[in-house]
């Protein structure tokens, strides 16, 4: 089962970055860790900064792989594009979140992403990633990698 | 390790209302499946469609008790008076939904709520619940039942 | 014929209650001439003050009634949970208010449970009843008690 | 007992225009039934597209008719000229409407000439008029023609 | 001097509609005393309660007479084709109002036709017409008719 | 003179919630503290996190108590069927507030409710509670019991 | 190939109404041109101040021919009523403006008739009409006159 | 007669600020000719850029004065303290403008003044004062200085 | 123990002004009373229709008094210098009013200066201030003149 | 004649991408049809999902093309470095879409970079662009390639 | 070169207000420093809490003097007098502030006195002053005190 | 002393780019001299037109440069990510801008990013990079390079 978790803007500072916030923990560092918990799945790790390079790997694996876990940081609450890109794509998508956005700033209340995607999983730090995987483990025995 | 699933309003026709969006199976018909899932947990199930009764609840376990899985239905977008209950006790409580309200009117759109919870999970109809028992579980080796 | 007459919050003080606006009469003193006007209905009269005592009554008559009368005073513009309600049940739900809404404070002008309810009669003072009643009379000789 | 039935714009066109929504009977078709059923009643009805002829119209019959059953169609939402013209005249007008407003448009959700009309009937497509013709038929043992 | 009073929605109600606000007294009646007044102005009136054919007259005198007296009634807070007209024409128009919009309903706080009018009088009840005329006369000696 | 002091919504938890907010001691302990201060006056408590029985108990108390002293909690800022009750009832209520809700967040800076009680006092802790009581205590050697 | 170009108010006086904006060159010495340039087609030219007339026109022609272009003018940003028509009738409109409404006032920035036209096209002055026809012409080969 | 004409904040520089919007002759040069065509009144001529001492003068002349002629300058869209003032006093207030406030700034279309003024005269450059004048000197035949 | 009353604009006016909101009883004639229920403070009283004086006020005495009681009038909601005055200081200030504001105009409806206040007493009449001594004398066995 | 054709996000897509509302044709498979029939133009296309790159590439030929036509997909909405790029440049833009942006979802009803396009064009679907050709085409024999 | 440092309310406490957002130096204890700095300049100060006498100052040297540097504090956002008078001035102004308003609270997002400003320099506490005074220094081997 | 000059969207074309907004000199011509002026610095200047560009650079420099001049052209009122970027570094920022936003158009009133910015400077055209380097200058005899 072929996953990609594709994370956005300032997501490769994790660790280092608003530390209260996002925690100490790089992704990097848990990617292994995930992996390990997951040995069904081959997981697949994309980060940039660029919503373009962003969009581009949605249509890339959009129509081949399993699942796809989205944190798309910042872009969550600016980008239609993304939000089309999701749209345009058959492979589902599930939104994650480290930090939970409804106790943030008022712009990081509204996902324009989330109409698009099965489902959102927000407020868990790292834990939220698993949680998403989790939950196309837990679709196995029955159909996977369509939309709900 | 003590867990409450409460439900809000309407959710007691879970499986008969609005299945295009709800789903076809009732909480009576899922909660043993969850149960057995997690043979470590005592779930506790309580179902009101009044306000009153939530916050009453809530009240009762929030002192005691390991997490709270919250389905606050139609009250997560109007009521201050439950988000003022989630601020004011200790157990840490998950905001768990059926639909993806990010794909649901404009109404649905914020959530009350979610800035006293820990996290938040929606859109996977009842494996939502699921997911949020699974938080509880991956904690245990770590600390239990605080506030993140 | 069954028909559910639900009356909302504060709706007990008819004839005693900011007259100017609701008139003199109690509803108990209105509603034996309405069952007189009616034979061949069986009106059922049920008043709570509180929101989820309003849903649960619904939720038991929803499924087996001809028809419910609702007005449901204040929470008619303040119940995401109400109007979940009317929307999970299959009984036609008609919206009634004594007073003209559109000629009330800004707060009365939009009403959240209309857009699950069949119609809507307001400004007749206690004749919104009647008409409601008179809509499903002349129903009769179709089909009855099917949503619209 | 003179009634005027007034109808907007668009409204020459039911029966064959959004059958969905307003049903497939043209009102002339409808409009001798009525008749029929209020026999101690003179029905005069009058549809037009214009704006101003409506206000023409609602000038000429102010302040004789003994009532003003009034579908506005799409200037119930924009029109402040017609608002004026109901409130500068004598006789009690009713808002009716065939579809259910509180389920459509936003845009759809403020009547602007509601304020001035005795009440608001909606949502019962062609009925809507039957019930506001039997308002004004329940009225008749009492006083007649004014505005409550 | 030629010079066009121009009033719009239900002013030709005026002396019996809404005498709070408007006053008791018609423009018919008032319109001999104003020409009296102004012996060297020749007044043309024209009413309609036909946004349509307030701009064909607009169309009609602005590019030859020396001045417009608009009350444009519910028109002044919806008319953009209206706002237009007066955009359109050469001749300078004046707003005037009867009450004095500031102490009346939200939706009559602003006016979509001031900006391309030369100037507003509002609240005089019917002086408000005789200082518009004032002001064409105090012009008189210096240049007429021509946007200030 | 008998007064009832209603207390809304986690108000039971007074004293171990939040208590940087609402500080740590409960209406339970504080109450004797104000009996004692107000000899004169039969002090009645009633707290409840049921929207309908707080309306129920205003409907019971509010046409034979002198005052009631009135803490809505976070229906302070949601419930229209509270206010209603309140505007229905004639013995006057004063709104009571601990903390001071101009400090707080945006959803708390407006009272639904108040529009309809004879004053607001809030911000002052406990002792808010007090301040109301001693403005009913002022008023005795005038006419008591009446809205101002 | 019958097309009916609709023209709304103030459009009569194109060339001699603010130049800068929507050029010096009139409709009717432009019309000419038109036909020239699409012989295959019956152009019919109608322009009404009134919002009724053009709703009497659509509901005219909407039937039967094969195309409308529709610059409504004032009327596109403020009238339920000519929506209302063009979703009523079966043959396809197409909205047209001379100027380009995005560069424009904020009241300009929204159409409320786009929603129920084909398609819109604005900003090329006058020979936003011939692309409009343009269209309708490059349909020919295929299906013509129904809505897309 | 005694009139104040009470200029607000900026009109002492008339005639030197901004003089496309506001033209290029001082108040100063202008006021003789006002009183010498005003022979019966005694015309008061008071600025200040300070809304306490605009406020102050009202307060000093509200109930002794015929009238009161205001131009409050920036301060009509931002004092609440002055627009209470003018509700305080008995003497007349007529707001007046040299520019067409509907023109302008957006934060320029509401005065927070105007409901509690007669009426309202803008955009008459400086001849918005002589019409003022006007207004009252009509009035005398009848009552003056009185509330309209 | 020396307390400050700052009254705002148009509080000189208090019992000649508005009397059905206001009361008939002015201020002056009020302070002694006033004095006289608390023998152990030192009362002063100041009032200024000038915002910069009000601000003043606080500066002189902010850092010395024991509280200030301060009815801003219509500064109350236009005024963040004011805010800031009340900020900068270290004698808490409660704030007071006579009407209830919650019952007023929209424009009242928020408080700029309230979020830097103790708490905010309104709608008593002049008995709000009554209140606000008697909250900083309850205060006296325990610590004074502190912000809480 | 040279034009640049530049498609921004998610067209890349097209003909497999949501194809009920953008058509089962892919721009590649169009293009070719396109550039026949305007065989005196050099049509360059230029597709990408970053919003950098169609800057970039705007800079790059908005000094020497002759035209641009622009789909910006979702940047359309919340581009204002785009918007900006266009207004930079001096060849002329024309903004196409595929769908009828005012029959779709709220957020795409205002266009960020449509001000300073010199037209748009929407809603033909692939004939969009062929229209916008066209329009480049009429121009021919007068002035091409400036800014209207 | 004659340069106003304009101070408005509250900068008079700078040193002993709120030090964590505004510092422990007071602006007299700065002033002598900033005028060492820049010898050239003659560095008038002025402080107050009056808005009308900063409008005062600001016409009493905005003809002669070649810069002003203005702090508004709390009137930044609420005076549009104060916006007025910079517009009516020739010399050029420069807003000023001590705070990073970007990061503060909602009403200090925008400035109403910005736009008629040559430029904005904020956040750098008191050497906004020394950057405001460095722009006109660094302006001087060019032309000097004109508006940009 | 490492200095970014990190320049965003459109600069590029800085002195050919609307002229009368951002002047006739490109940046490249100014950077040599802003370097001579401060012979201590290292001033590195990078632009980009991609958003994710110019994060990776703040990434890049945010943990070793001394400070980052950012003038993030129009993104700064759009993007989120870009705002989280300069959060999640350490290196100070302050934000430039050449023209004064609070003169334009009403979406540049708001900088998402000047939250987590040290200061903002604008409108002073180029110079407003040099005002920034001076700031950075100032601050050497004390600490470099942190968050103030």
């Amino acid at each position: 089962m072929q996953i990609l978790i594709l994370n956005g803007p300032n997501l490769n500072l994790l660790g280092r970055r608003e530390v209260s916030i996002y925690g100490t923990r790089s992704f990097e560092d848990y990617l292994p860790e995930l992996q390990e918990a997951f040995p069904d799945f081959t997981i697949e790790h994309f980060q940039s900064n660029h919503e373009g390079e962003l969009i581009d790997k949605l249509h890339e694996v959009g129509y081949s792989y399993h699942g796809v876990i989205l944190n798309a940081g910042g872009y969550t609450h600016t980008s239609v594009a993304l939000a089309d890109a999701i749209a345009a794509i058959s492979t589902p998508v599930i939104e994650v979140h480290l930090s939970n956005l409804a106790a943030r700033e008022d712009f990081r209340q509204r996902s324009l992403i989330g109409r698009h995607c099965t489902g959102s999983i927000s407020g868990f730090k790292l834990e939220s990633y698993r949680l998403a995987l989790q939950y196309f483990q837990n679709l196995r025995p029955k159909r996977v990698g369509f939309k709900v």
